[in-house]
């Protein structure tokens, strides 16, 4: 079975079934969703992680946790799934995609008003599939964007996990890699281990690992040297929120390597589905920056705590990449290059 | 009792005590030494580390461990030490203090052949006790050096530990933190985790701490941010080795700060006190960089495995900072700007 077969999230049978990330590398397990209180948790102690694989697993689950509930007076229903779709989005409150698909499920709900409940729930289980199915659309599309930008034998650096599992499927700057996995590409991939929470390590080697591909371990700070090893030719990186002048937020530490690429005259590659890039954010400046617990700096993973008790800590959870380190910036409907404030313009008019 | 009255090497009454650098930030265990093999597992296991220390912990415990064999023979006694100090000297094959201190160890030894064997014993502690005091002279001088490039107030960042305790006393980088300390300059630090072994999380946080320095610990990855916030003014970091054109090596992952220093115009200080200014070794690229295992990143401090069972990691313990992202190079003999080429040999003649 290849590592693309692995859904992050998957309804069949009835069942919401989510692979539980926080198990990984160490344990491929999945955890059945029955209620709503279940599925905040899995969302909150990222069980399920990556904006896109939230807004599916949260598309699903609102379905499903619902799925018991009388219909037979609209209001009451809707009343009741309005007050689910809120508990929900408050698993993870700055998680864009995940009050996105909610919407989007309560939308398609409040048109089914004059519908039989049957038809209605049907309809309502086929958004959810149809936010999945365009997901793993746009990832595809991603991947083969990405891929022409890339040549076979390629040293690759990439940071965190915008990968498979963090999607519907194939990821969104892991997808050429695995596309160019099934085509011969022969990829020699590193990954940063990506502290504090380590997705590099426990995710990316894992996914990358398992789907056959060459990848090479490396703490965070080792990326200028692999770089000026001469062993890397591209840098791929995913983006959680884009302004409108091509400034990226993703994962803490991407920032930095965007400027060592820079140094080194790698090529710096950004993929931001479109659903990440809002116009109406004029620059990275804008963006507010989550700033997480310390602990999981000196404490969380290790055996003991890792730092003096009480020692301050800074622990941001994204930065901003300024469009400036960008190459370019890859989107389900094509790559952008800079000047931002004008390209990113024209690929939503594609 | 201030942080700089913890030497992590102490002779006295005869005994040989090491501070436990490993048991650190939790414990401050001190382990008296008393064989060679004990000598060689402490500087192996890193539990007294920094070139400096090291040296230092090497004279006195190669005086130490031969402190009981007979000197009647002085040839035979000769033998017997240099058997010792080849054992000392395989504890850390690529640790150039170690084996300057013992060599010059030895030399005082030979030159002691027609001493009476009471006397060539104390001049040998002496020559020990000399070592130890021109280190602390050293990095005080570079302190005071250091810190006339520093203002009050300054945010300053650090990488991995070149402090007190890798030292006789003060550091080197951090010897102007500790100056400025005493002084009321009030700097704010910022101390690099330092992956993969963590010095700056368990020994940077615990010194600077423990000295009352207002001191804030980051992931390596967020080096980047602090810097684009306007937080840092100044990088300080150690050096292991330094070529003749000012190429310096030290801990993996200050040659990606010293990028992203230049990147955002905040000036880099090395502290390469001039023992580790190899003026026959041309450029950065003659230096060997020591690889070590990669269970040091996944593994080593962690409750669990945090990659795939097998994966392939690359683990290099030092970068080479290219000299052209060095602002200045700060010796005990003074402070060298560039030409480095130039300046560098003039820094020997003061």
């Amino acid at each position: 079975m290849s590592v693309l077969d692995i859904a992050p999230v998957k309804y069949r049978d009835g069942q919401l079934i989510l692979l539980d990330q926080t198990k990984l590398p160490g344990e491929e397990r999945y955890i059945q969703i029955e209620t709503k209180e279940q599925l905040w948790e899995a969302i909150r102690s990222l069980r399920v992680r990556g904006a896109p694989a939230i807004g599916v697993a949260a598309a699903y689950g609102v379905y499903a946790v619902t799925r018991q509930i009388e219909m037979d007076d609209f209001d009451a229903f809707a009343a009741e799934f309005h007050r689910v779709k809120q508990y929900i989005a408050s698993a993870r409150p700055t998680a864009v995609n995940l009050f996105w698909a909610l919407d989007r499920m309560e939308r398609k709900l409040l048109s089914l008003r004059d519908t039989a409940p049957e038809t209605a729930r049907a309809a309502l289980l086929a958004e959810a599939e149809r936010i999945r199915q365009e997901d793993e659309d746009a990832c595809r599309a991603m991947g083969e964007h990405g891929l022409a930008l890339l040549k076979p034998g390629m040293g690759i650096l990439t940071h965190c996990n915008a990968g498979t599992i963090a999607t519907a499927k194939y990821g969104t700057c892991l997808a050429p890699i695995h596309l160019g996995q099934e085509r011969g590409y022969n990829f020699k991939v590193f990954a940063d281990e990506t502290r504090p929470l380590l997705q590099g390590a426990r995710l990316t080697a894992w996914e990358l690992s398992k789907a056959g591909v060459d990848v090479t371990l490396i703490c965070d700070n080792m990326a200028s040297v692999v770089m000026k090893n001469g062993w890397i030719d591209a840098v791929v990186v995913g983006c959680d929120r884009m302004a409108a002048n091509g400034d990226g937020a993703n994962k803490i530490g991407t920032a930095g390597v965007a400027i060592l690429a820079k140094e080194y005259g790698i090529p710096f590659y950004m993929y931001a589905p479109t659903s990440t890039i809002d116009l109406a954010t004029r620059t990275g400046g804008d963006i507010q920056i989550e700033l997480r617990d310390g602990e999981e700096i000196y404490k969380m993973w290790y055996r003991r705590e890792m730092a003096p008790g009480g020692v301050k800590t800074y622990n941001p959870a994204f930065d901003v990449t300024d469009a400036k380190y960008i190459t370019a910036i890859v989107t389900e409907k094509g790559v952008a290059r800079p000047p931002y404030e004008e390209n990113l313009k024209k690929i939503f008019e594609v």
